[in-house]
């Protein structure tokens, strides 16, 4: 499988990539590897991991638990803490090894320490790695705001290998599909049919593929003031969803993909009212996505703070929530506005 | 007096700077004007600076609490939750109003809240307006250490008004001094030979100056890789001072430039030991700044923490502690290899 060439870092496949990680760490001379992993990913990522890590650098791990509660900043002071008293300098390098709060925080303590140390990712989720592998974004979450504390940082490279997927649930592989199905809808609809149809389904084509959209979309607009926003289809009421029932006592939390998934028959759904996407297209999404991700009950006593939680959207300018519609399948429209009362029926409409 | 273009942006000064600022927030038409002040600055500067601020945009004043002590992330958290509760978006303005406390941590703060946000340095303080002001450093202390976590990034302009000095003490005015005689011993002995015989001090054409040769080093080096390491001097042993006594419960705390001052004595005392730096010049280095600062005991029982904490400068790779070193006046010699027991040696000499 090809390299893919970032903004400023390459992405690499399989067996190949530690061959390139080794001959980074040797030229940049690193003086010591930090490796960041959860529980998780210790236990069934960092032995596959190891083995294919050629270097004679102290490698010192750093353990954080898993979850996207802990993705706050409590955490990050808390690796911080440990690379001082592990004597972390300017020359060392930080490799997560994890899913996406791995990645994601990982990258943001390794961009914020000592004004900044290199980092690697290694996507260990399907999630991750087709979602946070390419963009530079990094962060945490405030409260329950995902990722509003954060930065656009590149890592030194990324690798990803497929086999570590063995070591996740089906659960997050359905999580990690949400982002295949947006990159279908918006830009590629063959990746779409190809879930749709579930025939045959070569994982590694779908990422090697969906990698590949998502570093064009990125290549193109680094800064999200275009074309990138399209990578946020699904997310404005998905990321209110996701919110919404990580604060809430009496709901089970949804994984990222799950109210992801919800978000776009909701937005579809809104296109359809106010873009005329074609409905019998909004109904092949909705169908698609629930013969996938089965349904959660959204109640009527829940609108009010998932209407609530829209308002606090990173993409909001003077309090205005802006939506990525579609036209049509891989036809997009930037900054639309959207009622209030629209969003609750889009929501109304996925219950039914 | 003519504006500076730093990197990226420009430093405008006196009057003239708020016409500019006024330009700025017309053309970026930007949602939402913070302005991030402590409780004296509120006091003593806010009333200077917002008659001249002409705008009909929101503007909403955020409080923080002065001192080195809260430059830290719990202070940020409480910074980013305002910003979130007024709804603060990525069309936002933050508007530091302040000394380096204020607009290091203003500027982290705004660089990471929802990805970036713009933001506009008015240091209120002599230090921050020759240290702070040009470099696009901005961070936080972890604990004692000082910086720990923080960025590069540049603000939109930089406003420098000397006016708002009449609202500092002259202990405040003698800690920017220190970077003033820094700049001199570095780069242009005159600086320094003008704050010696201290005849008619123009402390407009000082600033002027000061933050010129700062400008010049940072646009050769901005990421710190060779020249600008000069800007450390005397702030490995100085920083290391200055958190020795910040976290030391029976010290009074010293400023940033009184820590310095030492600092640079006492680098200039291992300058003499290791590179011929002349005799004479240490003498007159030692007593021009003991006549402005006299003289903080250092006391034997001191030693091991300060050492211990030199441990911890950013600068240090493989345990290594950098000192930048003089030749000669105006002649540097960057990562110079010190034994701790010359840094001792340097104390007792400062001491002495």
């Amino acid at each position: 499988m090809k390299t893919i060439q970032a903004v400023t870092y390459p992405v690499h496949f399989q067996k190949e990539s530690y061959k390139e990680l080794s001959k980074l760490i040797e030229e940049k001379n690193y003086s010591t590897i930090f490796i960041l992993v959860d529980e998780n990913t210790l236990e069934h990522c960092y032995p596959k991991f190891i083995p294919n890590l050629a270097t004679d650098k102290r490698i010192e791990v750093i353990e954080i638990e898993s979850g996207e509660i802990n993705k706050n900043l409590e955490t990050c002071t808390g690796v911080w803490n440990v690379l001082t008293e592990l004597e972390a300098d300017r020359k060392s390098l930080l490799i997560t090894l994890g899913g996406g709060v791995i990645t994601d925080l990982g990258g943001f303590v390794a961009s914020c320490f000592k004004r900044g140390i290199d980092f690697v990712n290694i996507p260990t989720t399907l999630l991750s790695m087709v979602d946070a592998s390419v963009g530079g974004k990094t962060g945490v979450d405030l409260g329950v705001l995902k990722n509003q504390i954060g930065l656009f940082s590149n890592p030194e490279m990324v690798l990803v290998d497929d086999a570590y997927l063995q070591t996740v649930t089906p659960r997050e592989i359905r999580s990690g599909t949400a982002e295949i199905i947006k990159y279908g809808l918006t830009y590629d609809i063959k990746l779409f049919n190809e879930i749709k149809h579930n025939k045959n389904l070569e994982i590694s084509d779908l990422i090697f593929t969906s990698i590949n959209i998502k570093n064009e979309v990125v290549l193109q607009d680094p800064k999200e003031n275009g074309l990138r926003k399209i990578l946020n289809f699904g997310h404005t009421i998905g990321h209110a969803i996701e919110s919404y029932f990580l604060e809430s006592e009496h709901k089970n939390n949804l994984t990222h993909g799950e109210a992801i998934a919800i978000g776009m028959i909701c937005e579809c759904f809104v296109s359809a009212e106010l873009l005329n996407f074609p409905k019998e297209k909004l109904k092949e999404v909705k169908e698609t996505i629930v013969s996938i991700y089965g349904k959660t009950a959204i109640l009527k006593e829940d609108f009010p703070s998932i209407i609530d939680l829209l308002k606090h959207d990173k993409k909001n300018v003077n309090g205005q929530v802006n939506f990525v519609l579609l036209n049509d399948y891989e036809d997009y429209k930037l900054d639309c506005k959207v009622s209030e009362d629209l969003v609750i029926k889009s929501i109304e409409y996925y219950n039914s």
